[in-house]
């Protein structure tokens, strides 16, 4: 089965949508002109924007210049004179507009298991009675092994896992035992998208904290922490950010715990007055608390270069366009022979990848890539499919459908060179 | 008083140095030819590599082939067909011969200080019955916030600092609950450097475990972690390796703890099957298990071409170079009215800096940046200068005695400018 130029296959209730459709969806799309933002490769198609995103057109030059100009020529003088002190709370406050946070809220640190660490390690301490911390059993394993990892070390305290994220199961298990509650916003494997609102007022009811994990949806969709009531939350910057390979984390801590959280990971970034190299610890006000030590400063700049993208761009037209990407792309996959759509159909349940179930979903993906398609695969059998809005287009998304339905009729996922498993895909 | 070009003046008991005799030792200096490996301001004299190491020549090309190739145009496979996945262990292993460590006992990842929190809480968990961590009062506060924070989060264990690290001082604090020793093996302020075989025989005869921190040795001495049979330690790479501002830190792990050793920051990049997404966390063997999570590939990126140059370096004429600019140095400036040298005269017992106290140490030091002789300060009255032997020169040691000697006579630092506070130096 393939995907003709005038092919108008009917799919899921939906009139089907022509290559020609998708180029004048295109022509009108406001967010177009940010593809020119971003340094892209010739060919193919990129949907793994949910993984790591595209390179932006200044960062090179960004980065060149904290090396060359900050590093090599002002050396040591820059953590003064180049602000490198303050990067942390500015890149905090520019990414505080993007998760409905006040500018004094984010601190851009660390790695996103890091500062969970960190998050989980402050709100047992906010509730000292409770000692039970609850995730999600198919959430991005790092939280669950962080959760373990701070429960183990704190005396009497626990990690359980939900078997699922329903408000019937979390009020089984909100007793009045569990001090926090972490959860992602957006799940990384089937894209599906939690009501932050509704789930934060539930566990709040009940005496826990709430802890947001918005890594998949920091960049893809309006975040609204603030508004939604959330306690903590830690995201990272690599996805549909675009910070870059390993780009620093950030974290969120409302305001109304800023003066009574502690945190155990209690560097000299975070000290009331780290200059007087005073021996015993006291955290500084605010956010600054959450601080450890020295950032990366090139990581840093990457991460700057890339929010001056985002500076630009409405968060509403992004998500606009990215439920309409992926609208599109389950119309066009769904009828293929062999493919389950795992990601929720409504749209307030979806973020903004599309997950799809095929039993040799591993060399599937395979033969994709070596087609210029570039997606991944996540154990057992999902291919997963990311929409950035701010540079994948609707003929890319129609190209992409075709792509998979060549692959898959032509069987050439079979070959032996598509089934060689590599450390990720 | 001032340096004149012919000056002779004993100090110390050795016999002054002029500069052309300066220039004499530089034009016999095997390590003279590394100096073109790094971009350097064209004038002034940099005393501030222990603090912020200088910009190799091939570090901007590197990291532009990371940012526009490896992540611009191969986007996520770069994971797999860049070697992102093994940098850690790859850059562990050209650590490991600059702290006679072997390539599996070391792994490049985070910060010191949120690495020396997973070693501290794996020394905690192998010494079940003591509850103590020892630290020194004088270190850097850091380490000190640290044992705080994560004894603060164990239940009863506590950190207890040492007044001094004599080998009675030690003994009077090794007992039966000590689980840990942290200790600098050179002191950031006064340069000294402690014996790290003894100490470490000393605090193991005792039951406890040896964690060492080499921020201010790696790259500025042999540091022989395994023949002196530290337990674990934990540097950065931003002094004397020069990997960038902020550059990811390293840790070492002896082999013989590392089937046991288990940290608390249990991230997914230190799982057995990190792309199986299993709900539990099960470490890894070796070394990986003390990894976290994602690292910046360009912080990464920038530490490989720093260890290009180290790869050709012999430590051995390092550290004779070292003892050569900081006995130069000494003699040249403890003759100065108001100066006096608090770094260890004997060899054994210094690192690679020299600090001078001075009553009015900070503007002393702002008059000497804007002469363009960059040390820095450490409050309450220490002046600290760093001689990093691949890139500072017997000539400019010479210069910058000179300077500091008519910074004196002139009096110039008393200018209020030279006085207002900035958050370093």
């Amino acid at each position: 089965m393939s995907i003709g130029p005038d092919d108008t296959r009917p799919s899921g209730g939906r009139p089907g949508t022509t290559r020609e459709q998708c180029e004048a969806l295109d022509a009108a799309d406001p967010l177009a002109g940010f593809r020119a933002e971003f340094t892209l490769p010739d060919k193919g198609v990129y949907l793994d924007g949910n993984s790591l995103g595209a390179l932006p057109v200044r960062t090179a030059e960004r980065v060149r210049e904290v090396v060359e100009e900050e590093w090599g020529r002002e050396l040591i003088r820059s953590w003064n004179d180049a602000g490198w002190f303050e990067q942390p709370y500015r890149l905090g406050g520019r990414i505080a507009p993007l998760v409905g946070a006040a500018a004094g809220e984010v601190v851009v640190c660390d790695t996103t298991s890091v500062n969970l660490f960190k998050v989980l390690a402050a709100a047992l301490r906010l509730r000292p009675g409770r000692r039970t911390v609850l995730g999600d059993g198919a959430a991005f394993p790092t939280d669950l092994y962080i959760a373990e990892g701070v429960t183990g070390l704190v005396g009497g305290a626990r990690s359980v896992l939900l078997p699922s994220t329903t408000p019937e199961e979390l009020e089984r298990h909100l007793d009045g035992d569990v001090a926090a509650v972490v959860l992602s916003h957006v799940d990384y494997r089937t894209g599906e998208l939690l009501d932050m609102a509704a789930v934060t007022a539930q566990v709040r009811a009940a005496g826990a904290l709430m802890i947001w994990d918005v890594c998949h949806s920091v960049g893809a969709l309006p975040v609204e922490l603030g508004s939604c009531g959330a306690d903590f939350a830690v995201g990272c910057t690599y996805k549909y950010l675009n910070g870059g390979p390993g780009s620093p984390a950030f974290l969120y801590v409302a305001e109304r715990h800023q003066a009574a959280a502690e945190q155990p990971l209690s560097g000299w970034f975070g000290h009331a007055r780290p200059f007087a190299f005073e021996p015993a610890y006291a955290p500084t006000g605010g956010i600054g608390r959450f601080l450890t030590s020295s950032p990366s400063l090139l990581g840093q700049a990457a991460l700057g270069a890339a929010l001056d993208v985002w500076e630009r761009a409405d968060l509403r037209a992004v998500r606009a366009k990215s439920l309409a990407l992926t609208d599109l792309f389950i119309s066009l996959v769904e009828p293929l022979d062999g493919v389950e759509v795992v990601t929720p159909r409504e749209h307030h349940r979806r973020g903004s990848q599309v997950a799809l179930r095929h039993r040799d979903g591993y060399p599937v993906v395979q033969a994709l890539i070596e087609r210029g398609v570039i997606g991944d695969f996540r154990a057992p059998d999902l291919m997963r499919f990311g929409f950035t809005p701010l540079y994948v287009s609707y003929a890319q998304v129609w190209d992409a459908a075709q792509q998979l339905a060549e692959v898959l009729e032509s069987g050439e996922w079979r070959e032996e060179r598509f089934n060689r498993r590599g450390a990720v895909t």
